[in-house]
């Protein structure tokens, strides 16, 4: 106990449930002791005044990713795992996609290539399957499962990505299967481009029709559907991006009901609305995601769901398009709503604003920012405990708040490749001073002390709703069986 | 007031809300009027002791209709109305199926051809949709609901007949702008199809495995999938057969969100349970319809929305399939639970049902009954005031009840063409003694008297939903605005 | 059929779901026929154009009572009667108060001798119980219930009416011993007089403050309260004057759980709020009523509750009180807000509010109109089917309206005795013009002709919540059993 | 880091959040270091292959306490703790009752005196409040408050400690000015009394009739009462004990609203029902407590709300009661079921039971048991972050659990004063086995190593719902106000 490496002095330190003052013992970027009082280790960062809490995971991020309009991400592995880190992560997670006609598992195999020199810090993936063919889901994903991927997003909408009912049952099943857990991104895609169809025609192209085009009835009747459908089999969901108070009901009544359907949220649905994207030009553009901004009722339907425990994951859906013709404007001034790159970023200011709209506001208390951040990522994803608290054995993955500083939100003070921000202008309070990453400060003062590379792949265990999951009625049980039986 | 045509006099006359002794004077086959007392028509009917209702209508049936399958009903419009009027019932309106590559009005010519040599009581159609081209949508569409064809009905599930989401929001958005009531029955076809395939496929053939197939969520899932599309434009809608408590709490809680969303049920929802399909051989085939029969919860969610009025209608979805190669069995004993033809026959027994199972047990009251049976669908498809009710103006359209009569059914004394019951030695008390249409008496002391082709067809006029709809919300009138624009 | 005293020709007749043009027949005072032409009787109105339908009747009226702060209502039952039958009701049902100590028989008995030579429509009245002893639940009640008085009414508040618990299940099983129906004033008198001695000795007097010391939560609590303890016994209970969103919510969810628990609302909780009570001086007074009108989300709770048929019943609870020291204001220009006198005038305006703001705003259909304000009524208080309908041998009770008169409500024009209507300068759509008592016109173009006296008490048989009530269960039996052997 | 006076070495270490396998290390009472590994201490307990937990603390416990009735507990403080720290807890909080006419700070005074020599725990104690005089609100209860007494009962039923809803007003108020929690026995006490009076009279008096006299309505009512009353001041609250299905609905529908309502539940509530109590005799005598053990749907809905986290508490209402004259049968055989003595023992055996049945069958995590017998206590009650967890600045209350050890349940195995229990034959798997209080082992194999005293009065801070409470309305701003300036 006297040969630390590294030692996090006199903060208060914040865990989902802990709030104490103490120090932080790290060794072969390890947690190996909290403690009211540690030697001095190596290194000693004097933490008093600080709040010292589990490094960010971001379980909702494009990084490297092809769209399916075959937009490549801004960002890099390095530019976004560095933009990150400045944001208080040491972990994310993408999405390694699939497109239509391709190997799930060389996919997969390229994506790790990508990551591995260029990441520093921490990371999985999830797979998108939009191609559950019977060599992805029997032959590719128990291996990308066994190997610590063990869980998967689907989509509902988007023309080249979207599975139909019949392919979420089959994607619902292995994962029940394998014990992976399905991650839904819940728009009927029907209604958007039944909608979209009539206003392109109409004429109606400008980037505020985007919002128009996803209804929220849209959300709200897909959530349901992927709620239904996971009750088919009694598989645990994640939906994605809740935006609207109808999906909220939808989930809290999921539970009520007993079944195992959990969401997440995101900046953009508490404190951006359809309104921002209402502006001259294509400049509304840079506020497009799906689904949208709502209006204000919605923003309280989410900050409720955050307060209550009923959207257990709050992310930054990161998806770095450049205002420009190689991200978001396809056709430059000519781009429709339709062909807008959908997305907006995040990583670095997801947890400056939850912290200052939710903590200092008094919406949520400090262990709620910890859940939501870090600890309910680590568990929803199979990270914890190795990830996501303050604890012996966990990684030292550790960012020390600043829960006073005031800082303005600019696209230029931001490190990743996207240049601009939808928060410039919000004005913040709370940021995080340092990073420590497995032991390793790679964040302070303002200055990045990490290689490319040095991130490492984490292998995932089983998510804790699986882990959790309650037995299968007989009824689950003989569906599964049957669909396990079958060729 | 001294020529009447026939009176009835003395009996305890109840409609929808009334309840009281006296007499019916009919002329010219209206009722003209209703009093204490009334002089002696033409002819009278001594009606003390009895009751005196509005003759059923029976809004959901299938009479000359080829099923997708290629199998034809069992009945015919001479067999069915007959079988309605020894029931009680003096309207009905079966459907008039469109199948893809047909002309929907051509359909709906052949069917009026058929149906008008035939029928001895009245009767109008729904329209089936099955392929809403711009044709059947712009041209034929508006044409017959100007006729008084102003419903039609739509499915979620039936390989051959089903509508994909698009196609709902395109009969919704023209619904709204004719002002034709929406039907729709509400299973998700994928659900069905995906556990049926692995059924036959792991060997599971008997017909028990319909139920398995039609699993609950199916119907959860796709009913409240309907109610989302319907708030889309907000566009009033009615779901058919519903079975599941899941399937009415849908409904119920559209109605507290302001929706216009409306249910209907059937007796095999009340009488029986998916047990009733486990018999040996094929002989479960005789209970298969979809929805199947459900379980005893399902049936006391049934009972609670028909008494809360949470579920307005009460039909007998008679779909008349012999027990043989001609219907239910089209490949006799080799017939595998996905080739039977669904549906039972029920015209004749529906209405003795709910009166011997509600009325006579106190689960509803009289005046729900006639409500249920009669004064509802007359409301919900246009027909009132001259259907549904017994006062001057109205059709005299009147059956006399025996409600102490003690029956037994068998599939004998039933007039139909099917040649079985599924409520085969169900004991019944009440049942419909004297049934007149249009003031002729058509079924006296268990005598038909009426000839083929003396029914009328009605045009009906708009459904209430659409009359009493609310103003669309600024969001809809713009969508129902952009699709009426759109070519 | 050819010697009718009255015949109403070709007006459009409404019931609670009938609406069709016809003539109605009268003779000795009952209607004998409705028809599509009847011959021409002894007299004959032309009704062309107009709307005939059941008279109203208003079963929450305080009429020559006695509050409990010694204030007698400033309606004698001719003026009351009279008022009644311009706003277009020929039924009311008032109050027979039964102070502390006072014999329950003997109120009756002197309550009905001051009604007989004045009433000019037909009356029932309802009792109060403040003092439930032996003798007036076991002696005078059972008598008073077998001549026709099947109803009452109990306070949860105000000092000198207010029942406890123990004595609101007293008079719930005498209830449902009896088959009488309670009626509850729902506030939580410790609540309000808390709120109240604070207020005051606060120095806040005003009659603004009444709305403070009315707090919502008073009334959703008693609300539930009465819901629950009814459900103790399993008896069939109706709140009265509901005014908020959570009572409507305890009905509700009351009905959802099986429970047979009904509403009542009035005119002043769907048009006023409580920012009419804040006037300068004492002139707030004229709007103070118990519960007070509340907000607009109040009020929009109300209408919905209306239109779904949570709420039933549609009152004035006329509680007529001059604006001066001999009703609203007993010590003048010194009352506090705790002395001002409960209530406000509305039987002649409650029709044509409702008609006005309901029907003509397409809140409610023209069928609900009368449902709410006659034929609910006749059902919940025993008097179907001899008043709340147009039907052969029912009295014929009538108006006939003007759906398009234009009014601008002023005191001025009304007949009752208070001399100043909360109303005032409201401008009102429809009012009615003829008004039929048991076949004599009372109201014909403006004039009165009807005397003192010619009103009858009328018998009034077992409520339609009783008779539809459920079999109680095991446990409600055992209690119910329990009380009955108890002395 | 060298100097620990107690290890314990490789264990695992569950928390409400975490679980890890490490070492504790335990200095001066105060757990200063949890690690991966540590070096030894001056004694070292070896866990490997157990669990180490935060002691239990059980939040309700009548201790030395004089019932209404007045019969004084059996156990002393000494006997109580003694079985508390056998069961697994460290810490306790029964309650200083004040009777009528008594005086708060008196009573306070008292049974610190008799809590200070006798404990071998540390522990703090709740008030009840059964006389809220000016002198008790306003001079005791502040300075009791300031000592760390922050949270207080009152009782809606029993005859002597009853308080009426102004009563409740007067103490909710109280206690948002003071920063305190109120803790509710919700029953209504009218219902339960009624009844009682009739069963009695009727000859009823076996020990089962007290379940009929508990009707679950008398429980649902109240806490809604409760619940409403607590939001007119927009006060947290806490039910206590809560049994019912009805109950757990109101406080999740309480939450929904926005309102800060808290639940309780016990094992009783958990593993018995009504049908325990009627035994021969008065041996049902030892299963009567208030509410009364109810049905098994009542469990099922107990142990949904612990697993959603609805409930948010579990404790054991310890109320020890000896089988005889001097506790629960004061007349011997005479005693009839309402002078039984309320209450049931359960300190030893509470944790046990939660653990069998709830983290053995998985219906619970282990996160959740720690969270449910201690951290939840610890926070609402203002214990947090001294007790409730394992953390560097913790006191060092740990227990030690064998989660496999096989137990059956007698009364002889148990160290309590009460003579039976009424989970005698009760099969358990897992119990704690050492148990360390501030750094003393005073449970280990079996025996006990803790004199009387040595247990320490906790000065408790802020309830973390008072912390957490959102900033109250204007409405409830303005009414605390009014009730702060009243005298």
């Amino acid at each position: 106990m006297n040969d630390f490496d590294l030692t996090i002095r006199g903060g208060r330190i914040v865990t989902a449930s802990e709030d104490f003052v103490g120090d932080v013992g790290i060794k072969d970027g390890r947690i190996v002791a909290v403690a009211s009082a540690l030697p001095a280790g190596t290194r000693d960062i004097q933490a008093a005044g600080k709040l010292v809490m589990p490094g960010g995971i971001d379980s909702h991020a494009h990084v490297e990713q092809l769209s399916s309009m075959g937009i490549m991400c801004a960002d890099t592995w390095y530019s976004a795992t560095v933009s990150a880190a400045y944001g208080g992560n040491t972990t994310i997670i993408p999405f390694a996609a699939q497109h239509r006609g391709q190997s799930l598992m060389q996919i997969a195999r390229d994506y790790e290539k990508r990551a591995a020199p260029q990441a520093v810090i921490d990371y999985s993936y999830h797979l998108i399957m939009t191609d559950p063919t019977p060599e992805a889901l029997n032959e590719h994903f128990p291996v990308l499962v066994r190997e610590g991927i063990t869980s998967f997003k689907v989509f509902m909408t988007y023309e080249k990505m979207k599975l139909n009912d019949k392919q979420l049952l089959d994607v619902f099943a292995v994962a029940a299967r394998e014990g992976a857990l399905p991650m839904v991104h819940a728009e009927n895609d029907d209604v958007i481009s039944w909608i979209a169809r009539k206003l392109i025609d109409a004429g109606y192209t400008a980037p505020k029709y985007h919002a128009v085009a996803h209804d929220v009835f849209a959300e709200d009747e897909a959530t349901n559907r992927a709620a239904q459908l996971s009750r088919v089999l009694e598989v645990p969901v994640l939906i994605v991006h809740v935006s609207s108070a109808g999906g909220a009901r939808v989930i809290h009544g999921a539970k009520t009901m007993g079944a195992s359907v959990h969401g997440e949220t995101c900046p953009q649905y508490l404190v951006l609305t359809a309104d921002d994207i209402d502006l001259p030009g294509t400049e509304g553009a840079k506020f497009c995601c799906s689904p949208p901004p709502r209006d204000p009722a919605s923003q309280q339907a989410m900050w409720e769901s955050l307060a209550s425990g009923n959207i257990a994951l709050f992310s930054s859906d990161h998806a770095p398009y450049r205002y420009d013709v190689t991200g978001k404007l396809p056709h430059g001034d000519d781009t429709t709503f339709k062909q807008i790159s959908n997305g907006l970023p995040g990583l670095e200011t997801r947890m400056p604003i939850l912290f200052s709209e939710g903590v200092k506001k008094g919406r949520i208390t400090l262990n709620q920012f910890v859940a939501l951040t870090s600890t309910n990522h680590a568990k929803m994803y199979g990270l914890y405990p190795r990830k996501g608290t303050i604890a012996p054995g966990a990684d030292a993955d550790i960012a020390i708040w600043d829960a006073d500083k005031h800082v303005t939100v600019t696209a230029d003070m931001l490190h990743d490749n996207v240049g601009y921000t939808p928060y410039e202008g919000h004005h913040i309070t709370g940021w995080p001073e340092t990073v420590i990453s497995r032991g390793d400060v790679i964040i302070d003062n303002g200055m990045l002390h990490a290689e490319a590379g040095r991130g490492w792949k984490i292998a995932r265990g089983t998510p804790e709703p699986v882990v959790n999951a309650k037995e299968p009625s007989e009824r689950a049980s003989f569906l599964r069986k049957l669909f396990s039986q079958h060729k």
